[in-house]
């Protein structure tokens, strides 16, 4: 049960967006940018970043919502995600995207944690500044979001089978879908 | 140095604001309506969590700058600020402070150490829903921030007196006068 009375039955950060819409504007505006806005990650690259990080910080509705939006939008699917989040080093990604992921995880645990190296190595593989910049920026971001999600004590979906009808939303319509608008609602 | 070639020398989240400007507009809004916006929690107040979270994240640009955003905006200044940072538990702030206080703190270290008796204590001392959520969201923020700006290993101010004259900015202007857009590298 969430810790606070949020008025809608929605499950996880949709239920606070939906109880907070002020705060949810800016939120799904990032969201929206740096998850499928123009980049040279595409966005199956970057919701998996957001995946591994959520698992990192034990966040259950953001690991499984961001799994399956990654899982949609990768060619190798599911399966892809689930190597890189039972391990990483052994995971068929590319030298960037094992550089990339390294940082994330590096900013999951603290930003001091990026080293020189960790940055040089992601480099070194062809990642350019912008996209070592929008990883830095996607791993912080879900930090916020997971303790969003979990230090409010949102709640599960009953179906499972949600996940998949939510990253029909993102991927067909985008995150202006789940923001708890009223429209949103009549999905 | 910052791990990536920002192209201008402003310090800290700044600089990230200048690089990266289409990212840092819902950011800056997200920041202004939560530690500026209409609320029963002042604009001290919620600095302070800003700054009591960017401590225990142990980022030097965001403590002193937020530290020094909480001191402009509360009457008992960097004294108070000061002593929530090195002594919670002594610290002569409201209980309702004290208990939204360690709930930030629970969100530092994670979502799930947020307990229920945490919350309970809170709305004991008098804290409303919204109250208990935006210390939540703002402690949240703030991990976002502190990984974003540590994570990038940008700079520190050369001088101190930068922090004031940030505040000063702040308070009167808001945070759209760090955006880092033309209009604000003019000040």
């Amino acid at each position: 049960m969430p810790h606070i009375s949020l008025g809608n039955d929605w499950p996880g950060i949709v239920s606070l967006f939906a109880y907070r819409p002020e705060a949810a504007k800016p939120m799904i505006d990032l969201v929206e940018l740096m998850l499928r806005g123009p980049n040279s990650l595409s966005p199956g690259e970057r919701e998996l970043i957001g995946a591994y990080v959520s698992g990192l910080n034990d966040c259950s509705f953001c690991t499984d919502a961001h799994a399956a939006f990654a899982a949609a939008q990768l060619p190798e699917g599911m399966a892809l995600v689930d190597q890189v989040r039972s391990d990483l080093d052994a995971a068929p990604v590319s030298p960037k995207m094992h550089a990339l992921l390294r940082i994330a995880g590096a900013v999951q645990r603290g930003g001091k944690n990026v080293r020189n190296e960790d940055v040089a190595a992601a480099r070194q593989a062809g990642a350019t500044d912008v996209e070592i910049h929008d990883t830095v920026l996607i791993a912080a971001m879900f930090c916020l979001a997971n303790r969003y999600v979990d230090g409010l004590a949102t709640t599960l979906p009953e179906d499972p089978a949600t996940y998949a009808q939510l990253a029909d939303l993102i991927v067909n319509v985008g995150y202006s879908a789940v923001s708890g608008a009223p429209a949103a609602q009549g999905e």
